[in-house]
């Protein structure tokens, strides 16, 4: 690999709780930044289980927000020590299908990590990137070590999410080759060393075509090798997100990747405000659809708890919302484009990854402020069974929304509108 | 009209508080039965605000809950002590945009009803409708007079939802003609009388065209005039939901109607689980969709406050969730598809009628178990400054997906699977 990035053996976990404080010792707080609008509460789960409400009020109000209360898994206690040695939050629940006669239970461990930035945005770019495989890599191992079969990363992991500058370098220096980068060696060392499927995505530089910069999703396979690549279908231009500046939508449609462990697809970030992106892994195959993102407060909490569950109702499957945490200096001053003067912080980025499942119900989340996985032991017969009740496949008439799709494509599409005579 | 349908003099109110003591005399309790599976709470709502939660864990709920907390629309002391009385709530909020230099803000009330049947099941098909008429009058009156421009009533409205007992007469009696059967005259004649605009979901008999019956939704113009009629979708086959049996899918599409006060689409019922359904009104040019439903406790309720709100965020427009309230017990016993014994109630219909933003916000939601009508004084102009924000029309790769959407269409399709090698 090159360079320096994490050792083996400074992954590694178990009794080596010294590691964990050499490794804080090393890397530093992971506060690089304070949250430039921190809201007084950690999310809805801190409120809710603060103690205030009654049980039987806590009990209905965990029924509407979530559909129910789903069983936890257990997370051997050797692991959630650690993670709160470390600082970051591990959860676990269940969802569970009905038994079938034919089928056997298809139970995968789904998981999301969601992490901060490491080092400040002012570090060499190669130790801002090593820290952060370092933090990424000792979250990987507590998630392999809690079960999980799938892990999917946030957007743009290995860095900070940069394009709120519109500067290229040093930030374009973050890219690199889906098949063979540097994060790529090391999610393959994982996924092999755990037999785990890893869903890593990247700033992808397209070395054999172009050198042209594409945001991009690798597949790893619990042997350790790539399978594919996909990426990221739509591009936002919405206040800091300047990534149209940086790379275009994709040109590789919706492929579905078959792993040991379930059809997955990939709707990277922004995609997920468009649901004809989400239904098009669907009708791929996909039975569980991550949406790894970035995104802050004040601009999409409101849509976050929704979009992802939507998705995962209207076609079936699981899907898995993982947001970065935290917030972003950069050295040099920008504009959002609201009036406001011009300032150095991106954020803040308020995590609350979850998990929903085809039957609408989802996980809690994880934290606003704090890193974390969350993991969800599925039941993957549940889709089906949810196909066979529901009947949204069978129902959804799409010949017609394809003709309907193709006339409003259209330059003279006049819209159906109908006056009072 | 022929039939005893509602006397004006009946519907008004204001002083006559005298009136409405005799119109519970006429028409017994609302509760015509009991529900079935009750919660011990009434809402999400009711808990909130329930004196548990500390202010600021509260607003911080609300926030993460509902977006913001909307401010309040002001309601006239007479109608909510009129509301009181006749036992119905009686809720308004507000949805502000950002003001323009040439634009005017553009508000429109617009108002969701949720009702119960009034009569049993078992009394004279004309009788029962009668009173559902005399009530959901009354209730389109106090709407009308806190100031609602457009007025939206629930699917089937005329009618207990009977659809789950297979059987023809004497169910079918309640169908009737869109352009000028008993209902169609009372709204003609309330939104001349207010100057409101009524959205008014029937089943409808198509007395010009084989007699068939469908499931409709008649737009009622604010000066009387019936603008047009819109039809259901998509036609579930889930839970007791065997409308299949009675009435086929729309062959109208995806009309849109340019109102007085905004230009609307109506998504009935089922619709609402597929997003490619609201999507093609918005692409129509609706502005606001309503979603005139009825749909029940056990099946859809962790669905509710997802779907109708993911589509005002991923079309930009304001939509109208709508769902009736209460159970219904009908004469014969019918049985459910879920290996339980045979029954002769379908419910609870769990109401949480609620209004949603394009911006994601969203308002409380109207009671689970109490009639209601939700206000909410929507600024149009949010729809077009939300889509100059976030861009969804702009970057939703349309051609594309109809492209995509036809090719998947063909029966000889192959997914886009990626395998590892």
């Amino acid at each position: 690999m090159g360079d320096q990035i994490v050792l083996e053996e400074e992954l590694k976990m178990g009794a080596a709780s010294n590691d964990f404080v050499r490794h804080e010792a090393v890397t530093g707080s992971n506060n690089v930044a304070q949250d430039p609008d921190p809201q007084p509460h950690d999310g809805l789960e801190a409120i809710l289980n603060g103690g205030h409400l009654p049980s039987a009020e806590l009990e209905e109000a965990i029924r509407l927000i979530y559909g129910k209360r789903l069983p936890q898994l257990a997370i051997d206690s050797s692991i959630s020590d650690h993670a709160k040695e470390n600082n970051f939050q591990i959860f676990g629940y269940q969802m569970k299908a009905q038994v079938e006669q034919l089928r056997r239970p298809r139970k995968v461990r789904i998981a999301g990590i969601q992490n901060k930035i490491v080092l400040p945005t002012t570090a060499p770019i190669g130790e801002q990137r090593d820290a952060i495989f370092r933090r990424v890599g000792q979250m990987i191992e507590a998630a392999a070590l809690a079960g999980a079969n799938i892990i999917g990363l946030q957007e743009a992991w290995t860095m900070p999410f940069a394009f709120c500058t519109r500067e290229r370098l040093p930030w374009t220096e973050f890219a690199e080759s889906a098949e063979n980068g540097p994060s790529t060696k090391l999610m393959k060392q994982l996924a092999a060393k755990h037999g785990v499927v890893i869903i890593s995505p990247i700033l992808e530089r397209d070395e054999e075509k172009d050198d042209v910069i594409w945001n991009t999703a690798v597949v790893i396979s619990h042997t350790g090798n790539v399978i594919g690549k996909s990426r990221k279908n739509h591009i936002p231009r919405v206040g800091d997100f300047n990534e149209s500046t940086y790379y275009m939508e994709s040109t590789l449609g919706h492929p579905v990747f078959e792993t040991a462990f379930g059809k997955i697809g990939i709707n990277i970030c922004y995609g997920r405000h468009h649901p004809q992106n989400w239904m098009m892994y669907a009708l791929n195959g996909a039975e569980i659809i991550f949406n790894p993102s970035a995104t802050v407060n004040g601009l999409s909490e409101s849509l976050w708890p929704i979009e992802a569950r939507n998705a995962a109702i209207a076609n079936h499957v699981f899907t898995v919302g993982i947001n970065r945490v935290g917030s972003e200096v950069f050295p040099n001053e920008f504009t959002s484009g609201d009036g406001k003067p011009a300032h150095k912080m991106f954020g803040h980025f308020y995590g609350s990854s979850y998990i929903a499942g085809p039957d609408g119900t989802r996980t809690p989340g994880l934290s606003r402020t704090q890193e974390g996985i969350i993991i969800c032991e599925a039941d993957l017969n549940l889709c089906r069974q949810t196909k066979d009740a529901w009947g949204f496949r069978m129902t959804q008439r799409l010949p017609d929304y394809a003709k309907e799709l193709t006339e409003v494509s259209q330059s003279d599409y006049r819209p159906k509108i109908i006056k009072e005579i």
